[in-house]
C-alpha cells in the first residue's frame, strides 16, 4: 500500500478544549449557528407516500411537520410547517408520521388549515370583529429536496439550499441518489456530542484497531481527502483487491449502481455535509447517517441504506449483509465516541495532538471554533 | 340550541406568552402566590378515618402531614404539621397515609409530640441546661375543612379559608358535599402546566371536536359562565333532553342528590376554585379534580367521584359508569393539554387570539399576569 | 449500665442549616476540599489480583483506574492514572475491572502506554516533527496503600497519606487489617447527603429506637468517644455480657482475630476516617463503609466485610450471619438518612438542638463549616 504522505500539521494542532463537548451554552450556540441557520437534512422524500402524508420532526427546540402535496399540473412538493396551531399553540401532529385527509385540523378546537398553511376554518371566531383568517396561517419553514433528501431551514434568511450544497450535487450525480429507495435503517442513541461523531466519520486512522473487519475490505491509508470546504468535507477510500463492496464478506450481492464509472466501482466516497448528513457512497448502495443533537452528550443518529429500485424489485433482494456489516461497525464507532465523551468530560482532560492523518478533523475544529467567535 | 351570544373580547385578547408555561422562575413565583399564600385543597376529611389517622402531602417544596383528632367534648378536627422533627429534621411520616398510636414519634431518636404538636419526649436532652421542650413544637400550618374538603395554608397570614371560599359554600350548599363520600378516584400525571388544565376545564368550545360522547349529553353552547371572581370562576351547562346525567349512556343509575332543585337536576355546574380544586356538580354525584403542580410541564391530578352514602349503601352500587365516562373524557383532555404544552414550548410559538367563547380563559390569564406584577 | 456523663454542649449547638445538605455549590466545594485535596479510599489491594489487573473508579468528576504492578525485585505496587488517552481523550478502561495484557492500549487509535504511564506507541505521529512521546504520559494521581486499603489523592500537593492517616495505623495495628480478606460486600444507593451518613455512623443515641437487634448486643450508652481529630473521629462500644460479636444472634462463628487483646475482644471500635472510609472493627471481623458522593442528596455506599484468611479457608466458612445482621441494620440507617434528607430539604426546615450525646456530630459540623470558610 503506497499511501500518499500528508503534510504535517502545525505544532498547535491539538484537539478542542473540553468545553466544546460539555458546555450547554456552547451546545446551544452550535444549535443556533449550525442547526437553526443552516439547511438541515430531515428525511427522505419517499417517506412521504402521497398527497397529505406527513412526517413530524423535533429540531433544535422546534417541532415541525413535513407534508407532501401532489397537485395536478404541479410537481410534487414538500412543505414544512411548525407543529403548532395559531389559536392556542396546540401541536397539530401527535404522531411521528401520518396522513392528513384533505386539510390539517387541530384536535383541540378544530381550527383548520389547507396544505399551503392557510387558515380555512376557525370556529366561533366570527364573534371577534378584528379577527381575519389571513393573519393566522401556519408558521412555515423553508423546505427543499435534493436527490430525495428533504432539507429544512429554520431561518427565513441566508443562503438557498443550492448554495449550501455547493458542488455536492455534481459530485454525487453518478449515484443518482434521487432514484434510490430506502431499503433499511437503524436508529441509535449515542452518549456523545454530535461533533465527536463527525470526527469519527472523518478519519480512518482508527480502522485497523477498531474495525478489523472493515480494515480487511479497504486499507485505512488508501484514498484521499479533499480540503475542508465551507459546508462539507470528505474524501474517498479504495476497496482492496478481491473486495467488491463493503459487506460482511466483501462480496457484492447486487449489481453496481447503473452508470457508475469503473473507478467509482472500486471506491467508497464519504462526505460529511454540515451540519448533519453523512453520506457514504458504495458501488451498489448508499448509506447515510443523519445526526440529531439532543444534548451536549447525547446525539440521536439514524443510519439508512438506499438501493436501486431494480435491485429491490428482484426476488430474494436483501439488505441483511450490508445491515449486519454496518451495524457491527457502527456500534464499534459509537463505543469509542462514548469513551471519548467520557474522557473529555473528566476534569483532568486536556487537549492532545492530532496526527497528520487527522487533517480533516483539525480543519473541522477550526471551523467550529470560528462559529463560536 | 339558542346559545346566548357573548360580547366580543378586546382585539388584544391573545393567549399568554410561552414563558408563563415554560419558565421555571415564573413557575416558582406561581407556587409562591397561589400555592404558598392561598389555601390549597389537600384531601378529604373522610380519608382520615379516626383519631390519629394521618395523610402526608408534598406541597410546593414542603412536606406536610394532616392528622385527625377526635376528643371528647370537642368537634373532630384536622391539624396540619410540617413533616419534620425539630431535633435533626427527620421526616416523621415515611408513608403516604397511616395512623399514629397516641403520639407522633420520630423513628430516628424518638423525639415525641402530642397531637397538638407539643414536644413531650426528647431523650437525653436533659443534659442540655438551656433546652426547653416548649421551644420545639412541631411546625404547624393553618388547616380547615369545608364540606369535607381539607384545606391548608402554608402562610400564617392572609385571608381565612372562609374569606377565600367567598360564596362558594352558599353556591354549593344544595349538593351537601360534606355528606357525600368518595366512591372512586384516579390519579393522572399530565405533561402540562397546571394553568393549561384549568383553562381546559373552563371552556367547552373544544367539546364537539374532542369529546363527541360528552357533546351528546350536553350542548357545548348551553349554559352560562359567571364573570371571574377573585378566587374562583365557573358556570353551568344544561343536560340535553333525554339525558339524565353525565355517564356513558346518559342514563342515571342513582337517585338524584336529596334536596336538589328541579333546575339543578338538569344541569352540571363546574367551578375552578383557585388554585387547585375543580368541582363538577352533577345531579347524582360530584366530581373533583385536585391539581398538584410538579414542574412547569408536569402536573399531578387526582380525579375523584363523590356519591350520597344512601346510594353507596344500596346493593349493587357501582361507580363504573361514571368512572368509565370521565376517564375517557379526562384522557382526551390530558392529550390536548400535552399537545398544547408541546406546541407552546416550541421556539416558534407565539400567542394566538381567543374567541368570545373563551372569555373565562382570557380573564384567568389577566389574573395570572397580575400575580406576576 | 453506668454511662459516663458527657459535658453539655453550648446552647448554640444546633444542626447545620439546610444549605449544607441541599446546595449544589456547597456540595461542589466539599468535593474540592474533601474529595479532591484529601486522600480518598478507593478499594482494596487484594481486588487487584495480579500484574496488570485494573479497577476503574469515578471520583468527584474524574475517572481513574488503578493498576497493579508485580515486578521482580520490587514490592508489588498500585498506580493510579486518569482514565483518558492523551491523544483524543478517549477513556482507556470501558469496564469497572479487568486486566491489561502487558501494556495499556487505547481502543480508538491504539496509543499505547506502559504500566508507568509512559507513552510507548503512537501510530502515525512520526509525521509530526514536533511530537515527542515523553510529553504525553498518562496523567497520574498519587496512590498509596495502608493495611490493604488503596488510597488516591487527586491533588499533587498537600500531606502524604501517612500524614493524613495520623495515628490510625497505630490504633488499628492489633487487627492486622492488611492480612484480612474481603469475604462479602453490598453496594447501596442512599438518597441522602454524604455527611448525614457520617453523622448517622457517629452516634448511637438512635440505637434503642431504630436498631432493637443491635441494641441487644451492645448498650448504646456504653463505650467512649475520642475528641474529633483533624482527619478522623470515632470511639468504641462494649459488647453486652453473653454477646460474643455483632451478628444476628450475638454468637461468634469464627475465632477472634489473632493477637487481639482481651479487652478488644469485648469491644467494637468505630472510626470515620475523613472523607470517606468508615471502619468498624469487631472481635472476629472488620466492616468498612466506603462513601461516594454523587449529588447533594445521593451517596453510593459500599459496605464490605473482611475476615482472617485462616477462617475463610475453613470448611463451612460463611459470612451470612454478619451480612444478614448488618444488611438489616444498614437499611434501618439508610431509611432514617433518607427521611432526614427529605425533612431537611423541605422549605420549612430549621436547625435543631444537639444533645450532649451527639458531641461528635457537633464537632464534625464545626469541621465542615470551617471547610466552607
Amino acid at each position: 500500500m503506497s499511501a500518499t504522505p500528508r503534510p504535517p500539521l502545525p505544532p498547535t494542532a491539538f484537539t478542542l478544549p473540553a468545553k466544546y463537548y460539555t458546555d450547554p451554552a456552547m451546545f446551544e450556540r452550535e444549535l443556533d449557528v449550525f442547526f437553526r441557520r443552516m439547511w438541515v437534512c430531515v428525511g427522505r422524500f419517499e417517506e412521504l407516500g402521497e398527497h397529505g402524508s406527513y412526517l413530524a420532526r423535533h429540531l433544535a427546540g422546534d417541532s415541525l411537520f413535513l407534508v407532501r402535496t401532489s397537485r395536478p399540473g404541479e410537481p410534487d412538493a414538500v412543505k414544512a410547517f411548525h407543529n403548532l396551531c395559531r389559536h392556542r399553540g396546540t401541536a397539530l401532529c401527535a404522531e411521528e408520521r401520518g396522513h392528513f385527509a384533505g386539510s390539517i385540523q387541530c384536535e383541540y378546537h378544530a381550527w383548520t388549515y389547507d396544505f399551503d398553511g392557510q387558515l380555512i376554518g376557525a370556529p366561533h371566531m366570527d364573534g371577534s370583529p378584528h379577527f381575519r383568517k389571513e393573519d393566522f396561517p401556519l408558521l412555515q419553514a423553508r423546505a427543499g429536496v435534493w436527490d430525495g433528501f428533504i432539507y429544512v431551514c429554520l431561518s427565513d434568511t441566508g443562503p438557498t439550499l443550492e448554495q449550501q450544497l455547493a458542488d455536492m450535487p455534481t459530485k454525487f450525480r453518478p449515484w443518482h441518489m434521487g432514484e434510490l429507495r430506502r431499503g433499511d435503517g437503524i436508529t441509535y442513541d449515542i452518549r456523545a456530542n454530535w461533533k465527536l461523531i463527525i470526527q469519527n466519520f472523518s478519519e480512518c486512522l482508527h480502522c485497523p484497531n477498531l474495525h478489523p473487519a472493515l480494515n480487511k475490505l479497504s486499507h485505512y491509508l488508501s484514498g484521499e481527502n479533499e480540503p475542508l470546504r465551507p459546508t462539507y468535507m470528505g474524501g474517498r477510500m479504495d476497496l482492496n483487491d478481491g473486495v467488491a463492496t463493503m459487506s460482511m464478506d466483501g462480496t457484492c450481492r447486487r449489481d453496481f449502481l447503473p452508470g457508475l464509472a469503473p473507478e467509482d466501482q472500486r471506491r467508497v466516497y464519504y462526505y460529511a455535509l454540515f451540519p448533519n448528513l453523512l453520506i457514504s457512497a458504495h458501488p451498489d448502495y448508499v448509506m447515510t447517517h443523519t445526526l440529531w443533537p439532543i444534548a451536549t452528550n447525547h446525539t440521536r443518529l439514524v443510519c439508512e441504506w438506499y438501493f436501486h429500485p431494480d435491485e429491490m424489485a428482484k426476488p430474494g433482494f436483501s439488505s441483511a449483509d450490508v445491515r449486519a456489516f454496518w451495524d457491527m461497525t457502527n456500534r464499534q464507532d459509537w463505543h469509542v465516541c462514548d469513551l471519548a465523551q467520557r474522557g473529555i468530560s473528566a476534569r483532568a482532560y486536556r487537549p492532545g495532538p492530532y496526527s497528520a492523518r487527522e487533517d480533516l478533523l483539525y480543519a473541522f475544529d477550526r471551523f467550529i471554533v470560528a462559529a463560536h467567535e
